[in-house]
């Protein structure tokens, strides 16, 4: 594996992701590895303003494009003032959510276009791609379960949405899978030691193709 | 000329643009139309949330790419909230800067790419276009006299920018000019009634072409 490894994970809210994060990083850091965690929209000071309007219920009357470009500028932001430093300085950088969820979100589940939002993903990180991502992959419904213990029955934005919205937000993860090779589907419905074991295989395969 | 005529003026601050805009309309006020006039960042609830991060000093680490971003997003609200109700309702809009602004700015003259620039901008407005955009065309020195008069000698932003980028984005306003043939350059350096006339009379052709 090489030094300064950018590593995003990406799936439907309640796949599993901040515990296959925290594994994972737990795995870096004991193979003495210089880890950043990064998470979406926020980590920087415009970030976290960006992401005020985008959280702030005053602002129900965004457009879906507002809301693009806006989760595009904090995306901006955080590349160049946190990502890109950190991987030069030979750190390994994990995101919680990166340009994929754009893809599978706005460009296919709310139909603006999945080519459209990739050319202006492109250009707002100036070409920056993971080494590797990771898509946590599971039914709506049992994400939905699981959301349920994790919130205590806090219905959130998303899953006001509804199960269909997220069936189609599952669907543009795969479609997104089978345009980048960098995008690797893992099957989320096992246990958590399971699915860290997979992802520590293919972390370490980084750099080797 | 058509109902639900789109018309923004653009130039580098302090070429008179908010004169101008005032002028044509009280003349299209005058003439029976119904104008809205819009301002940009801002003008919406979203977008007044952008332009208040835009102008913040506390984000002096805005990178040049999410400062684009951010302008286009509240863009992309505006165009979707009232410029596009507007001018299905027949109404003439009048904006005070539109995207030959991101074009000049920050495609040429903070050296982003015009091109880029402009397929970002064009998604975001959903392919919208003025039908016509008037620059107003001053040299850098005549402006910052101007600017001096009008703010009584308060440094903006824009005027620590110098000199040398302002004549940059004149430049970038003249190669706009050659791309797109709805954008006419105004001589400036008349009188406010010879410059208002120049624009009636292109006002009234909208249309004839």
């Amino acid at each position: 594996m090489n030094k300064g490894a950018f590593i995003t994970f990406e799936g439907i809210d309640g796949c599993g992701k901040s515990t296959q994060i925290a594994m994972l990083e737990e795995y870096l850091v004991s193979s003495g590895k210089t880890v950043i965690k990064v998470r979406e929209p926020g980590g920087t000071v415009v970030g976290e303003k960006i992401r005020e309007i985008l959280l702030s219920k005053k602002n129900d009357s965004m457009t879906p494009m507002a809301e693009l470009l806006l989760f595009v500028a904090a995306r901006a932001q955080i590349t160049e003032e946190v990502i890109k430093p950190a991987l030069s300085e030979g750190k390994t950088v994990i995101c919680d959510r990166f340009f994929d969820s754009t893809f599978a979100y706005q460009g296919y589940a709310r139909g603006m276009g999945t080519d459209k939002v990739m050319d202006i993903n492109l250009a707002a990180t100036g070409g920056l791609e993971p080494d590797i991502t990771f898509v946590l992959d599971i039914s709506p419904e049992k994400a939905f379960e699981r959301r349920a213990v994790r919130d205590g029955g806090q219905q959130d934005r998303m899953e006001a949405l509804g199960l269909e919205f997220q069936r189609k937000v599952r669907e543009g993860y795969i479609l997104a899978s089978q345009k980048y090779p960098r995008i690797k589907v893992i099957d989320a419905s096992g246990t958590p030691d399971e699915i860290a074991s997979v992802i520590r295989d293919l972390t370490m395969k980084i750099g080797e193709a």
